[in-house]
């Protein structure tokens, strides 16, 4: 059977349909009032979506333009930053920051592992001349389904003084609590096709009062990336650049189902999902990749022993057209994800872990307590 | 009456059903099989549309993000280029050289008059040691409807022969021809929402080998707009970054229906409709703005002499909700612009003038001839 795809990545994540078909209109001029409505609108919901009185401005591009504006618009060449790194993402960010000259302190941890919080404190400590402009990191690692504690972090990093907190809140915001402005974080980056909703296509970037005084000495070149032009429009419900118009629509329609259902509801409903999620695979003996304590209310990463991971994945995408994701990297056949991200429902992540339960018992893996998954999985559900 | 808009301004541009329906779609995996089948596919198209065997690299991002990437790949800090400068688009490049250290040289011409083809030659001429290493251009400037002869500028750098053609084609392509390998252009960016028939949100840069030599020296910081990135994974019908998925679906559809029509029947469409609203405009004493002979084959700027141009195009709207653009910066008020680009009949074109020739006639002004608009453009048309 065709057409009947179900996405379990952690992006895109499943639209709805009237996201679509808000998406799905004929586009209008982007300089009309009616655009500027939209604008307005969307303005309005993401400060509230990210619990901030900051502006929070509006990229069409992906996660990492947002993520690159952030440390572009904040930092100059030769800039010491610290980073951390314990997955694809967090590299990504250590890749950025070397390609415009900043001077990079990598924190690591191993993949699956959380960053350790008290390694970034005892570098901020150590800082006496205040020389450390920013710590880089990621909340919620997407390659290895860990969440890191940004909470703890961003309140080192202002114990610091100098230093701003800039987070890669791509697959955390609209999936967990991530409050701006009660955790002091300077920068914020996010994409559409996660929490939100909606297509790939638009990212975000909020920025508080200190990341924007720090703009004013940034020297690191930027056009189409220079968020003060994005910060003198939108205070006029415009763009600098024409924006994508038909995403714009969609925003705002994603953005009033997610202030229909409220944050708390959100937050409640990924953090179950993780749960039942978790519970499913442990009950059938596939062990969870992110340490114990740490999952991602978005991702939940699987590291099956008896089994290549493509293998299994592949095969619940053939029987029953739901798509896991894989591992990446040096991960690639030892773990699959199963994204719970966005506008996933109960039903959907118990048809899920029924999926994966039903392929691996047609794999001929021993499997001698079949329906232990769905049963895990549904005390959490209920 | 509500809902009933007619675009007709150089971008966003009227949409297809067709390419609705496609955008509209449930995204699918950007790394899937299915995905690929989409990036090859427009691939295909883009270096038809083109006509050239490079690659075409597709950003999502505006045409300023496409214009941006072709500098910053090609060129290094310090570099000597010349910059065409006749409207608004060409002070952009202008900006975005300098925020990347370029030391630029300007030719300029008056906003409505088209740049000298000589001038460029002189400078090129005189540059003995071989110091100029781009000529930046805009080929059709959307603020002023005026095509620059981007061929004999094009032809000039080659005589150069170190310095790269890079070239704005963002209202050009699609709407007359632009043979990249013919001309030899070395850097043609383009956007979405333009002679693509598509909404805004996706740019692409088509570079040339010379383009791609450059690139090897270039040292410009970028990691987003790193072209190198978007080249390494085309070649594997994938992206380096989340793409705008849905509007990858878009792009297939419009591609599609482009080439259905032909180039040649494509370009003669544009031509007919500037010829059209060019007479229709003259018969009705509404001063055409471009100078003679080089009006754009998508946009037709108009000077009204005995009205506030703002005026004007706010009735026509109001009367019959077409949206032509307005003047842009020091234009404003004083010239608007018929977008006759990409989805575009003549039923459009007629319609528009037709509009424009009542509503002058509703707010008083002299029109001793009425109907004389539609008689000379129909002439065009038939």
């Amino acid at each position: 059977m065709q057409e009947k795809l179900t996405l379990m990545i952690p992006g895109p994540t499943p639209v709805p349909e009237k996201v679509l078909m808000a998406m799905g209109k004929h586009p209008i001029g982007h300089r009309s009032a009616e655009f500027q409505h939209v604008v307005q609108r969307t303005s309005e919901l993401l400060k509230w979506l990210h619990q901030t009185n900051n502006d929070v401005l509006s990229i069409t591009g992906s996660g990492t333009a947002a993520m690159e504006a952030g440390i572009i618009n904040t930092l100059s060449k030769g800039d010491r930053v610290v980073c951390g790194d314990n997955g694809k993402f967090g590299e990504r960010w250590v890749k950025v920051a070397k390609s415009y000259g900043l001077d990079v302190e990598v924190v690591k941890a191993d993949w699956g592992q959380p960053l350790d919080p008290e390694t970034f404190k005892e570098l901020l400590d150590a800082d006496f001349e205040k020389k450390i402009r920013a710590v880089i990191l990621t909340h919620s690692e997407t390659s290895t389904g860990v969440i890191n504690d940004l909470e703890t972090i961003s309140k080192y990093v202002h114990n610091h003084g100098k230093a701003l907190t800039i987070s890669d809140c791509v697959t955390s915001l609209g999936a967990c609590n991530v409050p701006m402005d009660d955790w002091g974080i300077d920068v914020i980056a996010s994409g559409s096709q996660k929490g939100y909703m909606m297509p790939p296509g638009l990212s975000f970037v909020a920025m508080s009062k200190r990341a924007w005084d720090a703009n004013k000495d940034s020297d690191l070149p930027k056009f189409y990336l220079d968020l003060k032009q994005y910060q003198k429009t939108v205070v006029k419900n415009s763009n600098p650049f024409t924006p994508a118009v038909n995403l714009f629509f969609a925003l705002q329609a994603s953005l009033e189902m997610m202030q229909q259902e409220g944050l708390e509801s959100i937050f409640n409903r990924h953090g179950r999902h993780r749960d039942a999620a978790q519970a499913g695979m442990k009950a059938m003996d596939l062990p969870i990749f992110s340490a114990t304590g740490y999952g991602s209310p978005s991702i939940t990463a699987v590291a099956p022993k008896n089994i290549d991971a493509e293998i299994l994945r592949k095969a619940v995408k053939d029987k029953y057209d739901i798509l896991l994701a894989g591992g990446q990297d040096h991960l690639k056949g030892k773990v699959f994800r199963i994204g719970h991200l966005g506008f996933v429902s109960d039903r959907d992540v118990l048809t899920a872990i029924a999926a994966i339960e039903s392929t691996l018992v047609s794999l001929g893996i021993n499997n001698s307590n079949l329906g232990a998954g769905v049963a895990a999985a549904s005390k959490f559900l209920n």
